[in-house]
This record gives C-alpha cells, structure tokens and sequence, in this order.
C-alpha cells in the first residue's frame, strides 16, 4: 500500500473508504473489481455518479430529490393532496414510496432537532411545512420520523406548532415489527405496542 | 422507486448495487451521501474510477498490477529476488504488502484450478511461473494461497510441476490466529496447527 504501488489505485481507495458503510477493505475489494470490470462499465459507473450529482435538485415543494423545479411526487394529480407525510430527509421519501401503501405527499424536514448538536427549528424545513397547512388542502399531516431521541423530540415539536394551523396530526405506529417474536422485543417496543394498541 | 421517481438516481443505484458487497440499501445509501457531497469532491470520485481504469495495467513479470509495463515491486533493487510468493490474484499483493513482513517478489496465478468450473491448469498463469524458477536466481517459491479445495489442490499442483525445476516449494502455515482461542477455533484448524507445530 502506502503510496508507493500505485497512486490510482490509493486514491479511489482512499476516496471509496470515505462514503458511508465502506472500510478500506471494501475499497479495495471494489477497487479490484472495477479493475476487472469491463472499460465501457467503469464509463458508465463514472458517468451514473456525475449524472446525479449535475441533474438531481432539491424540490422546491417538499424538499425531496427532483429532476426539475418540483418533483415528479409533487405534481402527480393521482396522489391524494389532503395527507402530508413527514419525513428526516429525501432517502425517506424513497424509502416509504417503494412500499406503495401511501397516497399522499411529502415533506423532507432535512433533519432532525438535535439541541446538542446546534440543530434547532430554524435549521429544519418547519416553516416551508407550516405553510402548507395554512395554504389550505392539507387535513392531515403524518410525522414518519424515526423512533429515537431526536426523532421523538421533533415530533412534538411540529405536533405544538402545526396545532396553531388546525391541521390534524398523527404519527405513524411504533410497535413490533411484523414477522417479529416477542420473546426477542426489547422491553421499550413492548411497551410501544401495548400503549399504541387498537381493537379488532 | 421504480424509475417514476427520477432515472438518474435509478441508474447509479442499479449500478452501485452490481458491485460486490453493496446491497440495494446500501446504494441508496451511497447515492444520498454523493446527492450531499460537495461537487467538487463528485468529479474527484468520477474520475478516480476512470483515472484507475484507464492508467493500471498488469505486470508483465509478477501479472500483479502496474502502471508501467513492470511493476514496482519487480524493478524494486531492494527486494530479495530469490523468494516468490504465489498468490491467487493482485490483490493478496497488495494485502502481504501492507503487512510489511516480506521482502522477496510475488507471482499472481490470476485464479486457482477449479475443475467444477472448468478453470484448468492453462487458465492461470502458471507456464509463467515455472519460466521464472527456470530462468535461475530463485531459490524459493512461497505458496500463499486460501486454505480452500481449490487453494489446496492448486498448491499440490504448483508443489509437482516446480519440483521438476529443482527449486524448493513451501507453503504459507495454516494454523491458530493470533490472539484465538482455543476454545472457538474449528476442529480443522487446530488440526491443521498441531500437524504444522514448529520446535520452540
């Protein structure tokens, strides 16, 4: 390694070891097969990363990844416009959309309230979600945020100020997992399902 | 997901997830992070995979890889030219090489025999290797294959056609890693480790 066999080969390691979930032995695993790709997909590979980064912009209704002005979600007269859902950032948009069980539209706050990491309203997409409520349409907005501190913390955040619009707010069930045993749940999503429970 | 949402960022997951050890989520995963990444530091990734491509070949003495018609470690004046170590392929090079603990040249097999798969003797790049035992100066060929079938049966092939040549074969040990335990290793292993046992 160190530098002195290859240049190339050290600097996409080391530029592959920084993206997320990647250790230098992922790098140079990947390193070692783009070199056994084929010349016209290691083009295509390259050209896919520039591609996104050049053509995707943020939408400017919701927040979440667009091609143009206002994304393909936003302006789709099929999509229920009453129901918001709520989410930390545009991976969730995809991530919701790929289950197909929900009509509605979307907002990216683009991050979470985080006090001890400076993060506070004015750092999230709040008032863009405010708006919404008050331009009237909206009935319902659904908070997906994660389950954790910061998570929960949000949610009542936006649960008090959207409260002022007269806008109904609920947020999505947190309970056990389908498929899941309670034998392995932790004592915390126990209690979740037993507090979130509905009758049958 | 499904191409509705934006094609640019279907085709870099489509592309990110066919390489090894990257999963659908984490391409999603690695598509947002390069959505956040400064543009700058996205042209500097593009082009560290073309660069990569485009500048590495294979070395023409040890079928490692190069960017010249040799590579580094063969022009190297300072290694022991007496010693080759036989890898299955370019990569185990590189992770000897990080270990620091060995001086001697190398010889990539590009692949190990594997009749189930059809990969035969003539497949690697084994006339090679024996050309370089014949050529004089080596007095050692070190085998560092995996303790696969396949890494096992290719050694007992390269120990049989080097011996004709008059040069001494061994073979990398198989044992106890450092720092296991006894009590968690596999029965072959410690097998292996008390067949291997060296006087203290």
């Amino acid at each position: 390694m160190n530098g002195k066999y290859s240049s190339y080969l050290d600097n996409l390691i080391k530029k592959l070891s920084s993206l997320p979930g990647i250790g230098p032995k992922s790098a140079s695993r990947l390193a070692f097969h783009i070199l056994k790709m084929h010349p016209d997909e290691v083009t295509g590979l390259s050209r896919a990363i520039t591609d996104l980064k050049e053509n995707i912009r943020t939408c400017g209704v919701c927040g979440g990844i667009s091609e143009g002005e206002v994304c393909g979600i936003c302006v789709d007269p099929s999509r229920d416009r009453s129901m918001v859902c709520v989410v930390e950032d545009a991976r969730d948009i995809l991530i919701i959309e790929s289950t197909g069980g929900f009509k509605g539209l979307y907002h990216s706050l683009n991050g979470l309230l985080s006090p001890l990491d400076g993060i506070g309203p004015e750092d999230l997409s709040i008032t863009g979600l405010v708006e919404r409520c008050r331009s009237g349409g909206v009935s319902e907005i659904i908070l997906a945020l994660n389950p954790t501190m910061e998570g929960d913390a949000t949610s009542l955040y936006l649960a008090r100020v959207i409260a002022g619009t007269g806008v109904r707010v609920t947020r999505i069930a947190h309970g056990l997992p389908v498929g899941a045993d309670l034998e392995f749940a932790d004592g915390a999503t126990i209690a979740k399902s037993i507090e979130g429970r509905v009758s049958m």
